[in-house]
């Protein structure tokens, strides 16, 4: 029962392969240091669980997996801007990431909030030449569009860092735009792309929604209970920044049962969908059980 | 001879029926304030150059302008987003943009940070929905996250910002990037939407490089001889940033005759094309007469 590592390689082999610079001119313009900024940070590691949920979604309805590295490459580059901003001393002003030295702290703020505006902007230009026909790309493309937007990651980042008071729906609202909408569309990218009929698609994305969910549980579970090395920043950083959190809401028992009964949840839905979903139950159960 | 004010009225009138947020739910998450923001920079007025440099090929090339509505919107939505990004204390650091505050000084660097990124998002979606067939929008789609990419305007500000040493040919590639490639789009992406074969689209392309240029030009030279009134800011920001300048590298009286030389070539290369092409005639006398 464990992670589809076999997918996790694919990602990052494809990853270490791309490039965004045509290096320096012989006139002395030069987009290498940008270049290395957005590789320093999409090549930080982690589990790729955005890349890795759209090819085991491929996987699952059976198309060719390396026809969709290029859209899995996109979730992973629209997840790392968002890191690299949301780090950014005016946002969440963290210096550790992974471990590591955040793109700010690295390069300076300047080139910190051009690597996510320029990883946002070649996330869409790798998607837009998926290897599918038009009709499939281009829904791929307003589905990441919309994830991404005002009623998607933006604005549940806005909701985040504008101090709203919310209750516990609209904390589950927060979150089911901050960090759930992406993780659903590394689902509903492959889907659209496969060109999966919608009765064949609704399980799938039943299954996506909650372990959107799940994974902010255990997010919130984890700052609190994990040491700083397994989170590669500074434990409680979300008390300290005074935001909501399901344990600040629920405390930390409830937020566990809640976790669990979501983990069943999603494997509930998994159980509707046609097709080997056995990498996507891997997923759910890694995303479960890292705070165990 | 003046600008084409009718397509400026329609990307007008079409700029403020958009809305992106859904507003508040009943648990409190709210996405209002970010949409307002969205849209105190994108309804800061201006000439509206790239949405109307679409329209007026649309025209042009004989295609209805009402579907090429969305696009021109993304255009300017993307040019706004670089505004409000290019203004953050980490950049540039303008506290004045078109005569007003800017998005930071309204409404702090987190909320600018997200308003430019949500309008960037919410361009993709914009020209994603398009209405022409899959395989044309897919191309816009493209072209679009081609030229705000690293070898495109996020590139040329990373060039802009990294101080580098740059001669007339480097100063040529920055600007090429940073503000040509988007200049360019605004053009291509009508062709690619109308659908025009590779030879007709080439005398379109020709003009929208060397518009682009005329732009930058123009602008360096404003830059020095504008009102704090005309330029909405305060004059000689380049200088004190210590940027190289058309107008730095040769003086002033060589960049007004390159000026005059770049706008006589733009319409040379018109003259080569099929269609309609007095609108953007026009736009290009208005970019050149902005200094006189």
């Amino acid at each position: 029962m464990s992670y589809p590592e076999d997918l996790r390689e694919m990602v990052d082999r494809h990853l270490e392969t791309v490039s965004f610079s045509h290096g320096a001119g012989p006139d002395g313009a030069d987009t290498t240091g940008l270049d290395e900024a957005m590789r320093y940070s999409l090549l930080a590691g982690g589990k790729r669980i955005r890349p890795v949920l759209c090819l085991a979604t491929a996987r699952s309805i059976g198309e060719p997996l390396e026809d969709f590295l290029g859209a899995a490459a996109a979730l992973e580059m629209i997840h790392t801007y968002s890191l690299v901003h949301d780090d950014l001393p005016a946002m969440d002003d963290d210096d550790l990431r992974r471990g590591k030295p955040t793109s700010h702290v690295k390069y300076g703020e300047a080139v910190a909030i051009l690597a996510g505006d320029g990883l946002f902007a070649e996330a869409m230009g790798a998607l837009a030449t998926a290897p599918a026909p038009a009709g499939r790309v281009l829904e791929a493309v307003s589905l990441l569009s919309a994830a991404t937007g005002v009623e998607g990651m933006v604005g549940g980042q806005y909701i985040d860092v504008s101090a709203q008071t919310l209750d516990a729906d609209g904390l589950r609202h927060l979150h089911s735009l901050k960090t759930g909408r992406l993780i659903r569309a590394s689902v509903e990218v492959a889907l659209a792309l496969g060109g999966l009929d919608e009765a064949g698609r609704e399980p799938y994305r039943r299954f996506a929604s909650l372990i959107g969910l799940l994974f902010q549980i255990v997010d919130d579970i984890l700052d609190v209970t994990g040491s700083d090395e397994e989170l590669g920043k500074p434990r409680g950083s979300d008390e300290r920044h005074g935001k909501v959190t399901y344990v600040s809401l629920y405390g930390l028992e409830r937020a566990r049962a809640l976790g669990a009964e979501t983990h069943q949840q999603a494997l509930a839905a998994l159980a509707g969908a046609d097709g080997e979903t056995d990498d996507l139950r891997r997923i759910a159960d890694y995303i479960y059980s890292r705070e165990q």
